[in-house]
């Protein structure tokens, strides 16, 4: 029973525009074809809980839309696809292949570490967003509130281009590392137009991007959208676990149109490994060499809750090939959009020409706003509640992975961040295990997520951001309770997962 | 004494620094080349108002970056391109070719309507910004304040791909229009993000968009950032003032390559024209028979003070083409970034998809805080009271005109939005009399801003947004003044403006 759509009871869409939309958008990225039949409607209502009536509504709005049809003893069958999905007549072809391509890779992305329909959460190892629990609301409301009493109009106004410099000055000095004399700040909508805003200043549509897979999820969308080639480094022994490679990297960027590296040196999305220093002077003196550029992501460096701060690939970088991203979502809040770019004075300034042309400037209120805040000393009280917070919860991870696991499963234990990697023992398949705990509530998130080929994988990663030291423990007790379960029973082979 | 650098006397950054960095960038935009002679010192520090250790300190600092270098008897020059600008050894290659264009292209706009060093600001006519003063900052705080009390955490979260529904609801029944049923709304950091969403959406690198020239200058850097060729559609009777052209259209939607077209309906920037009901039917129909998706920039449409709202282009539309963009920036204010993309759900869904690459999304605390401030009526308050400011400076500016400028000018007289377009009568060059203007501290537009092509222009934009119906009056006295004062000297040919 595949394709049962995710019914959100008491919510504001009536149940059968639900259920409508949701096979209007699997139809939509082909996932049902002309011709499958659809769940038979005493199925859905039965396992969405919901009534009959409402599941031959919205299959009857599917039927006017002229996506469906139903005919005695089939069924409900898919239509051809020429139908249009929308009312509207509009040509498929006006798209451009990029953005066609985008679309198809966001949809088959947005099925992966889902709930079942009618499961309920336990704990959600998959998400990766820190807990509100933990945001000081108050805080930054006061600062937002003294921020536009002070200067008014001002903040509401167009901003300053490439970031306000109350704002910029902070980051500077912040980020600021011993070997640096050159570094510039640019403010951008989070870490993640810092990546596409990189992208553009230094890549062409067909040229490739080195990284390390497994890699952040979302790079690939983005590569995707550039019209970009990942070119995959392969990780010391073939596993995620192990780290970096130098000769992989070599013969990475040796090759001819490889344009960038992307690499994430300090607790590592999605493995939390993090490059020793003398791993990072290695690869810097790959870089140095090649004159490929350099985009280090640093997304949680400032999480780190043991060992020593390492220094950041940028700060070792002769030639100022090295653009850095960062960003506040992970270790205060993402609501803010606030994020930045470091690097060589040459290369903001590009970057910060095409941030003009892209959205202008962030928005100076919340750049200003979040100035107040750092000025205030909020953000490093803030940091440091959460660094213990982390610390107790990987300790409690550890135990549980060291008292639940399967013999054979090995784990990173990294010194910061919110995640880690999981490798299960042979024949245990990553979407087998991830898929059964979910089944009894508990959210992993298999490694495919993260690797842009769709083969078989034995990693999972667990993000302990919204999960409580209790919750931890009782959450890997279940994944490893599936783990042995698929062991002993046998059925560890790779299954279909649910959508 | 072209290449003057603009000082801030009493800024953070030293006047050394400051001239230096004025010339720097004007050697790394290829404004000074080999071998061009920098002004004297003695010439910089008189004009400039600073002393000549501090110029010197400037050109010392610009010879040990190897810019350039100081000859008995020659003075300063310029040394080769080849030396690096900002003390790292950058390889200029590593940069995409759009990217380099893109800021060059930043570079040479950003000299254009620029006050000259030393003049005192009478009016600007240049701006386009709404007035700080009219902004209703303690009715929005009040929105921020009262929206993170109701809602806390939840809102400095990750938001809802394609952004906030209780925005999105909103935006969509404030712009429903007779004829729809089909648009759905995407939230975007202001209107420019819509823009290169849109062109992400439809276009390939090499592709070309149609567009009526004059139009939005932040265009040019956006198309030149795609790699994109504009295909420019000339004006009835050959003057912007005249408008729509439908043969133009035609011929234009008809060339190969042309993948869209971008057009403002409503109080087009920078002629303030408004396309009748009839152009608008003419129009899209063109557009239904060729097939060229529509992207619709409605950036002031609800800053109508006088005659009738008329359809928009995507009400019009039978094929799900047109996108429409829009934001607060004009109507409201601009810095909380926000704006929005309106059309078919196909399309919608395709750009929400690539924007979840791009940033994510836009901020959902500024974007339920709008939805409060909405919801309050404080948005159509604020809207009438500038609407009826508008409507008395737009008066104001037709009693000016009419009385200051010489014989044979003609202008346009919108019923909405915040500018209108002056066209000076032969022999006066726009360019001539902005910069004639400039000097008397009164600044306008000339046309090139808004034009791919530097060619010679009679046309001048002035914008109403930042000054009273006083200031206006003075400032186009000043204007006339300076344009009379041109055509009695005799001296009204092209001059090199004031950098």
């Amino acid at each position: 029973l595949k394709l049962l759509p995710q019914i959100q009871h008491g919510g504001k869409v009536p149940l059968p525009e639900q259920i409508a939309t949701h096979f209007e958008r699997a139809i939509e990225a082909r996932l049902l074809r002309s011709g499958d039949r659809l769940p038979t409607i005493r199925a859905v209502a039965s396992r969405c809980r919901v009534t009959r009536s409402a599941v031959q509504k919205a299959y009857q709005r599917l039927a006017a839309r002229g996506l469906v049809e139903s005919t005695v003893g089939r069924g409900t069958t898919v239509k051809g696809q020429a139908a249009a999905t929308s009312g509207v007549t509009l040509h498929r072809g006006v798209f451009a292949g990029r953005a066609e391509a985008t679309f198809h890779h966001a949809q088959s992305m947005a099925q992966i570490a889902q709930l079942p329909p009618g499961t309920r959460l336990v704990v959600s190892f998959a998400r990766l967003a820190p807990g509100e629990d933990l945001f000081p609301v108050r805080a930054f409301s006061a600062s937002l509130e003294r921020v536009l009493r002070e200067h008014g109009g001002q903040l509401l106004d167009y901003g300053e281009s490439g970031g306000q410099p109350r704002l910029r000055a902070l980051l500077a000095q912040r980020n600021a590392q011993a070997r640096e004399t050159d570094g510039e700040i640019l403010v951008t909508n989070g870490a993640q137009q810092g990546l596409d805003l990189v992208l553009r200043a230094f890549t062409e549509p067909g040229d490739s991007v080195a990284v390390a897979v497994p890699t952040y999820h979302h790079l690939f969308g983005l590569l995707k959208l550039h019209g970009l080639q990942p070119v995959v480094v392969a990780h010391g022994a073939g596993s995620p676990r192990a780290g970096f490679d130098a000769g992989e990297w070599e013969r990475a960027l040796a090759l001819p149109g490889v344009r960038l590296l992307y690499v994430m040196p300090t607790f590592h999305n999605p493995t939390g490994n993090t490059l020793s220093a003398a791993e990072r002077a290695q690869l810097m003196e790959i870089v140095q060499r090649t004159e490929v550029p350099v985009l280090e992501d640093e997304f949680e460096r400032e999480l780190r809750f043991a060992g020593e701060p390492l220094p950041s690939l940028r700060s070792l970088d002769r030639r100022g090939l090295t653009v850095t991203v960062a960003s506040f979502s992970k270790g205060l809040f993402p609501g803010v959009r606030i994020g930045w770019l470091q690097g060589a004075s040459d290369v903001i300034q590009r970057i910060a020409a095409m941030k003009r042309f892209c959205d202008l400037e962030s928005s100076p209120l919340l750049q200003v706003a979040l100035a107040d805040f750092i000025e205030g000393g909020q953000l490093d009280r803030h940091l440091e509640a959460v660094r213990a917070e982390l610390k107790a919860r990987h300790e409690a991870a550890r135990a549980a992975l060291r008292r639940a696991m399967p013999e054979g499963t090995t784990w990173t234990e990294p010194d910061g961040g919110y995640v880690f990697w999981v490798e299960l023992p042979a024949p245990l398949e990553a979407d087998v295990v991830a898929a059964a705990a979910a089944r009894a509530g508990v959210l992993v998130t298999p490694g495919r997520l993260f690797d842009p080929l769709p083969k078989s994988q034995r990693g999972l990663r667990l993000s302990l951001s919204s999960s409580s030291v209790a919750q931890i423990g009782a959450g890997i007790d279940v994944l490893g309770a599936c783990a042995r379960e698929l062991l002993r029973s046998g059925r560890s082979t790779t299954q279909p997962l649910f959508l």
